[in-house]
């Protein structure tokens, strides 16, 4: 009875105001506090034309594709609302529930009474398949009643219900109705009811739902729904379940979360898994939790990310490699590891307020992530590799078509990543023109008079390095303003006024501006961005040789298309260059950065060189002066197929 | 009854004298003839230890694990000689086979009582297990009958026929009994009678059969049994089956060999596969069918194949990758793959006479072949890659253990592999201490009075580059001894009688000596063995930035075992080196060759480093010298777990 006070206290107060990606305004151990999605308003630059595609072309018509796959009708036939034998793959109905997520995430940001008709329709759809129990699943039905629970290795029902409770937080955070919460809620209670050590053995095959009951636990301050979490994370369940040591390795689930100390198997498992520890630490403050996540960290950053931000990357078992295991051509990187690392971060970043987390983010987020979806929103990345053939990689449909709503969702709610808030001040972790409106503190703290916030971003970011932000508090008070300063900006500098902030500026790291904020200061950031080459460490051995051109927090690439006088991109070099040209082309790609750098091609084509040879013939080949043409990764196989390639073979100069 | 007293005959024929490998006497388009293997006596040098202990170690230790885990049993229990479940892959019959035909080599060089007696009995158990009809297999038996030719993709019936078949005629040409070759013969009656166009279809799921049945009709000369080669190559059968893409590609099979254009797929079904259509072309010229093997051919030599002679670097579907993919820690490169190689090169080198092929063979027999099996006989490599971690990769049993015995009959058959001979004199392909005791010109002619041949040959090779050969002809003739110039060594140079022969020797062709020889007549071929640096062709990825050490045909590597002072392996790098040291250690891997060579290894291990930073600061690395020591990449494995590499990173003097 008490327990059920405190719920309806919760749900009323959440809906009582917006909330952010994460609502960690009450987690204990969340150093950072999420702003919503509705208090940040994006303005021109960089991602409108993403977003915009993303609410305007992507999301409406994978609704459609997803209609036509059966996806819904999967749902409607049992309410008998269709006659319809069951479509797709056992996991159709998180493709579904994340699709309304992303919209939810729209409605967050804006209203769009079609969409949210739109959504009021499909939950009604969905709610009406439930069984009176709670279950909630369109595979395990008719013949296959027998077998729910029997397979969680691969049946992914807690993967579609976490998924559910996602979209269903999602929504209800949006002003959306509480139906499709309220239905994922009875589904939890069941297995409350008839799951745990005493009773039936669960584990989540593929985790997600871990990350999902956290966020609900948020929403409901239910016990039980945190205690949900633990266990799936406990491994407890391995001796009953007879797991496998390729499966506990495959699926990153069923054996204890702390016994993990590196990343493997499935990367999107993985990512998935990790995030939803970092939710339990954030609840606990568990600190063998926390030791391993940080040991998992510097496992992915030290050997198994690409430059891209893209993880997992062997094509078999969709899995992460070995340390240094980092093919260009073969990676795997399939979009939703990346979204899945930036989840991860995000949480890692709210657990301490460390910049190097968001250094992840940015790089996922503007490469791996941004390459997964075309520039007219309507084609999708599953790989997303640093090399590329005559290949057609992009697609407007999966059978397994998990990356494209988890793209949507991410672009969607890309505005509740710019901002956070702590008890020191705010802070801004990405750089694009924007207008926060909100409030210093938490939401879990009495809401002091007077503390109402609005910081107002311009820049040309990442195009350039200028950021302008005017901090407007509601009335004069003391703060900081934590600007990040991204790693590979070693030359920042910070003005305050007019005047030069006379803190070091550390790359790496957040510059802490703290002073008494009047309405209308103004912050000006300036941060390195030109071109620059990159190495990789050289036990990465494909990159060897090589190097990468990056600008700001764009990774480059070289497309055939682009390269006029050299027959194959893959017999080219960059040459060392004192001065790239780089040059805004508006009509390029939507409007791009284009880097012009020295080159040279092998007279010869490579192909027709023997395979091996002597180090001494080798070394007489001979080279022919070109110049290079590069684009922003994300842009790739946006004009048909052309070879692609992001790490060049590089000659240092004086060779 | 004409067809029946023509078997009769050649089979009473080739039981009258030995014969080869392959037995292409007269086959209209090998240009070159086998020689059998008791022709050669193989001396002292690099191989005698790995013969001996082959027959001494190996052979006979694999037998019991056979009977361990009841491969024989499965035959016996179908002949009620044992009560047992049938056990192992359903593929394990071919592994007793393959036994059989490489116990079957060891007696084509010598009598032993006691193997025979064994092969006895095992033939013995065999054929009692054989159904009426012909049909032999010990896994489609009992509620899996109905599954008989049902599942052809997967089903290796006619795999395990094909090495039944190969164990019988090598068996039989060891003058062994016919039992299992009349078997044999019985199992391709009733395929003649019962499958093809017109009547059942048939599909090698797993390609084997074309060459066995190929080989079988070299010894029975009946047509049926080279059409049902023919047929088998067609791809007739791929609509009736209803073959989908990827079993095409995977298989190698189903589709026109002449319509394939790269090798792909599954790697050892690949070379089966290229193998048994070079042995349709050798007995009918089909010009289609050469054009396509010059194309694969190509294709693996011009981008892969691994500088070891491995093939098939993907481990998911042990697949051949893509042009240049060709990773050395992932590489999968199986033992079978390579020897696979060597089998269909040897068939293109009988076509030809060209050295091309030759080369081939001796670069995966003395590395990628030669690794397979552990210096003292008992443990075998599956994966052969070029580098490795911690990993223990040497085992005495796989449950698929195709590889044993497939490195087994290598070894055995190896005496076979030295010698040709053609119309116009004698081949020399590999060097070696042996003497061949045969004569000129092929069985299939008359045999000329006089054209006695023997050829004794001494040599330390591949430790050293000096080969002396004795030519004793019956009486003094005229004709040529081909001596093969591998393509490594430039700086051949051959004399005769101690005169410098004039004519210019090419490296990677047979220099042709024509004179008039006479009993005594004295050749000194020295070859150029030092240790050399190879370099990869830049667009295979993973070796850019690095070199391996070769020497004569020997692919060097490094073992973290033995490296004083670089605490790992991976962070050191070769520097240029005028006079690398070279010496020869009697105790080290059973006698090697051990390559001193200068180098460099990081202050700061690489592992410490950032996976990726700006080029300068990547230069600004600092190393120390360090002296890097290499051995033969063959005895990789043999101490005990430690890292391996053979491409290494190397430093171009001056930097």
């Amino acid at each position: 009875m008490k327990r059920l006070a405190l719920i309806v206290f919760f749900l009323g107060a959440a809906a009582g105001f917006p909330q952010g990606v994460l609502h960690v305004d009450a987690s204990p151990h969340a150093k950072l506090k999420s702003v919503p999605v509705r208090a940040v308003k994006m303005g021109e630059g960089f991602w409108a034309p993403r977003m915009r595609v993303n609410i305007e072309r992507s999301i409406p018509s994978l609704l459609q594709l997803l209609e036509e796959h059966g996806v819904m009708d999967n749902f409607r036939r049992l309410s008998g609302r269709k006659q319809a034998p069951r479509r797709g793959p056992l996991y159709t109905d998180s493709d579904l529930y994340k699709w309304i997520e992303a919209a939810a995430f729209v409605l967050q940001s804006e209203d769009r009474p079609q969409l949210r008709a739109q959504i009021d329709a499909l939950v009604d759809d969905i709610v009406a398949a439930q069984e009176p129990s709670g279950y909630l699943n369109t595979y395990y039905v008719d013949e296959r009643v027998k077998l729910r629970w029997q397979e969680m290795q691969r049946g992914h029902e807690l993967y579609c219900l976490g998924h559910m409770l996602q979209a269903a937080i999602a929504y209800y955070r949006a002003g959306g109705s509480r139906k499709l919460l309220d239905a994922g809620i009875r589904f939890v209670d069941h297995l409350v009811e008839d799951f745990g050590p005493a009773k039936r053995p669960l584990l989540t095959g593929h985790p997600e739902f871990e990350l999902a009951v956290s966020e609900l636990y948020r929403v409901t301050r239910d016990p039980r729904h945190l205690e949900l979490a633990r266990y799936l994370l406990s491994g407890a369940e391995r001796e009953r379940l007879k797991l496998r040591e390729s499966e506990l390795r495959y699926m990153f689930s069923g054996r204890p979360f702390t016994e993990r100390t590196q990343l493997e198997g499935h990367s999107v498992r993985a990512m998935y898994a990790a995030s939803g520890a970092t939710d339990y630490y954030l609840e606990t403050g568990d600190a063998a939790c926390w030791k391993t996540l940080e040991g998992l960290w510097r496992d992915m950053v030290t050997g198994k990310m690409y430059l891209t931000g893209g993880v997992g990357s062997r094509s078999a078992g969709e899995a992460f490699g070995e340390a240094y295991e980092l093919p260009n051509r073969q990676a795997y990187t399939e979009s939703c590891a990346a979204i899945g690392s930036m989840m991860w971060n995000w949480r890692m970043l709210a657990a301490t307020g460390e910049a190097r987390f968001a250094d992840v983010i940015e790089r996922a987020l503007y490469n791996g992530i941004n390459s997964g979806m075309s520039l007219d929103g309507t084609l999708y990345c599953y790989r997303n590799p640093l090399e590329l053939g005559l290949e057609k990689i992009r697609n407007p449909w999966y059978d397994t078509t998990c990356c494209p709503p988890n793209l949507q969702r991410t672009l969607a709610s890309l505005p509740g990543y710019m901002y956070s808030t702590s008890a020191e001040g705010v802070y801004v972790h990405l750089y694009h023109s924007s207008v926060l409106d909100w409030h210093l503190g938490t939401a879990a703290e009495p809401r002091p008079s007077g503390s109402g916030l609005r910081l107002e971003q311009k820049t040309r970011y990442p195009w350039q390095g200028r950021v302008e932000i005017t901090v407007t508090p509601a009335e004069p008070r003391d703060f900081t303003v934590f600007l990040r300063i991204p790693g590979w900006s070693p030359g920042a500098a910070v003005a305050v006024n007019g005047q030069l902030w006379k803190a070091a500026v550390r790359a790496g790291e957040y510059l802490p501006v703290r002073r008494k904020w009047q309405a209308g200061d103004r912050i000006a950031l300036t941060l390195e961005v030109t071109a620059r080459l990159t190495a990789a460490n050289p036990r990465l051995a494909g990159n060897a040789g090589r190097v990468a051109v990056e600008w700001g927090p764009l990774v480059y690439a070289a497309e055939q298309v682009d390269q006029q006088g050299v027959p194959l991109l893959f017999d080219a070099a960059l040459v060392a260059d004192a001065r790239p040209r780089a040059s805004w082309k508006p009509e390029l790609l939507g409007g791009v950065v284009l880097i012009e750098h020295r080159g040279a091609v092998y007279e010869k084509p490579l192909a027709e060189e023997p395979l091996y040879q002597s180090v001494a013939a080798a070394g007489a080949r001979r080279t022919r002066p070109a110049t290079l043409r590069l684009i922003p990764y994300y842009t790739f196989a946006n004009r048909g197929p052309t070879e692609m390639q992001v790490w060049m073979r590089y000659e240092p100069a004086g060779r």
